[in-house]
């Protein structure tokens, strides 16, 4: 069945209100596909599905959801069902769906939980957002450095259903102090009779509960971790962070640097549940401050008001001229903002990447300079063409500085670089562009 | 250590050419760490910490490389150093190093190989380049589902150690034809004389190897898997994707999709490797052709040149206006292409998907407007002011609709959405921009 069949009959069933095509749908489909069309669905409409789903499945097909449809659901649900959802969800993911909630939800969820479940949701609480303490799992086999390999075996044997995941096992000293971890697959294909110590991976990475949950989920990644142990100021064991939630973390940081990119904030949940108001605020901000920012060009060209009704051929290349300034600018602002987030490039190479972008910016405004002449000289001849030749030539140079500079500098001050946006590098270009390309002109049309 | 202090380290320790401090580093580091400074070096001067690595440490270290870095290191490898190396490493990694050397060094490597692992590469080689049959590892343990769970269990504990994972293992019967995977998890928290075939996950995705590696990456973030199982068009088990290949995919997708949304070609390698030329190369493409289509800007000022001599106080509000309208542009195509990635939206939705646009970029520009009226009056007068205002409603709103059906259009005639680059939609927005804007200044100004 192709995707877009799938699609097309659940949203389709619900709205002719067809139970039994509604089941028969549901029990064809994998938690994870039910979710995603749940997704797509307004809140009111996604819980006529749900309620129809069987007990042992509605907790996965939940937990797959965002925090907001969760939410939404929840809101549809008898306390019955309410509690027991909440009651069975993996901590971690609880711990995030109630810190997002509305203080509504929020309280009854954790009025209902047992005495365990809400300790262990109030201390994941306990943690800043966006933390690794907020993602990580304490739901874990933790194995005691002095075991043998069968009798570690055997823990994991009996305590292992319990557990959220047993592939990484940390193995802690007295106190619960982190010795290191072993994986499932080392403890399997282990003699029995060895002991623990001699096969845990002490230089296995560890994290802090406090540190940004971004940069665990990209230690994970660069790693090849499946998992990767937390633990406390005192190196005292907390839970694992598990690499769905890290593949979860960069997704979402992967989704926020690209709204960033293009001036937008983030909006988290998925596209087709989000209303156009909330559309509209995510991008108006910086929308407006670049438009006031664009004032400035009317400053310019203002000021140059003269040089252009002497000649007027000179206007009709502002917006070729500013439109390449601003896709250099935004090229460099990509590259280095995308090499920040991964890694490859770090504050201190700072001198090094604006030497390199200048050279590009340089050689990038030759080869398109080139093309401005050979257009300009056919449209309006060839001295103006020659100014916005040599005009490209540096605006090019300029905005692949500008546009490789300020990530780094934003990252300097402690400011996210992907905020350093695209039309951000564009609207700064625009307006010492135009200086740059009346300077040239009256230097060299001698106006 | 800070990472700043350590990176400092190894680049000055080679420079220096110190070898008793480069292998004191090498000894203090683990081996992603070592591998991720070695990237940010010439090829040349990445030999010298290579070579003065412990033998077992080599290829962990090699393995985290990116293949032109592995070419680099390979050159200046001895005969049986080099043989070595491709002989221990992942068949699937192998593949895909061999797949993108020269022939010089693909030929001398396949030459080496022992005729099993010849083999197995050659027939990883034998799928298309960034399908699933390139990343998928054949290294596993395959269970037949007649076992009893513990002897199951015994054969993992047997073979595990030479699979390249035992996480999730699949279930076949007769013929090798995939039943479903079980994951190493269930098998060691089920009971020993339980039947394989009654705890084996039949619903568990499969793929084929010749699907795109980046959907089947995708489809495991979706459905959270460590491992996905490959088969063949018979249903035959191949191998299995592994989390930290289907990681690698998603990066490399993420940072190709980035690359492209600001009109570049994505580059691949490590952004301090790459030479100034590439990035030239990468970016000149799209921005030479930009330039071109820009011309139509200059022929649109050109056939409204008496409407700009008689007010030329519109000029000065172009760069402004079109600004605005490619900011509104982009940010629209960008969150279009990003929820096509992830899969939050269809080439179906795209009437919905437009009409939200609409509504959005109508909202922006009412907002945009007010500004634009306000800065406008002060500087110029109501009059052209009105003509902006009225002009940035318009010109948003088409901004938004093109922005977002460009992306979902390419998608339907089966081009990477990703190619629809902030660049493109505004250059696209800046000529059709300005004929809307000098159409309303004629109408509203009855010049």
């Amino acid at each position: 069945m192709s995707e877009g069949e799938r699609a097309a009959e659940l949203i389709e069933l619900v709205e002719d209100n067809d139970l039994t095509g509604i089941r028969l749908w549901l029990a064809e489909h994998r938690p994870y596909e039910i979710a995603d069309e749940l997704s797509r669905m307004a809140g009111g409409d996604a819980i006529i599905p749900f309620r129809l789903l069987d007990k042992d499945r509605e907790l996965e097909v939940f937990e797959e959801l965002d925090p907001s449809q969760q939410q939404a659901i929840l809101l549809g649900l008898r306390d019955s069902a309410f509690h027991e959802i909440l009651e069975e969800m993996d901590p971690d993911d609880r711990a995030r769906l109630i810190g997002e909630a509305p203080a509504k939800i929020a309280t009854r969820a954790l009025a209902g939980l047992s005495p365990a479940e809400r300790k262990m949701t109030a201390s994941l609480l306990g943690y800043p957002e966006d933390s690794v303490g907020r993602y990580m799992t304490p739901e874990t086999v933790i194995l005691h450095r002095d075991l043998l390999v069968g009798r570690a075996l055997e823990v994991v044997r009996a305590r292992g259903a319990d557990a959220e995941t047993i592939y990484t096992l940390p193995v802690v000293s007295d106190g619960r102090r982190l010795v290191g971890t072993v994986t499932l697959g080392d403890l399997v294909i282990s003699d029995d009779d060895r002991l623990l110590k001699d096969i845990v991976d002490v230089f296995a990475p560890r994290v802090r509960a406090s540190e940004p949950a971004e940069d665990a989920a990209r230690l994970m990644q660069e790693a090849n971790l499946v998992s990767l142990a937390v633990v406390d100021s005192e190196d005292r064991f907390l839970g694992l962070l598990t690499f769905d939630d890290a593949l979860e973390v960069i997704e979402a940081a992967d989704s926020e640097d690209m709204a960033r990119q293009s001036g937008a904030s983030p909006v988290g949940d998925h596209y087709v549940s989000v209303s156009v108001l909330r559309l509209v605020g995510a991008r108006s901000v910086w929308l407006m401050l670049l438009i006031v920012a664009a004032t400035l060009t009317v400053n310019v060209m203002q000021a140059f008001e003269t040089t252009l009704e002497e000649v007027t051929a000179l206007a009709m290349f502002v917006p070729m001229l500013i439109g390449t300034g601003g896709n250099v600018g935004a090229q460099s602002a990509t590259a280095i903002v995308r090499a920040l987030a991964v890694g490859e490039v770090r504050v201190r190479d700072l001198p090094r990447v604006i030497w390199k972008e200048a050279r590009v910016g340089l050689l990038l405004g030759i080869m398109l300079a080139g093309l401005a002449l050979a257009i300009g000289s056919l449209l309006v001849g060839f001295a103006v063409a020659a100014v916005v030749a040599c005009s490209v030539i540096a605006v090019c140079t300029w905005a692949a500085i500008i546009g490789s500079a300020m990530p780094l500098f934003a990252r300097k001050v402690g400011v996210d670089p992907a905020v350093v946006s695209s039309p951000m590098v564009a609207t700064l270009v625009d307006a010492t562009g135009l200086i740059i390309y009346f300077s040239i002109a009256r230097l060299v049309l001698g106006i």
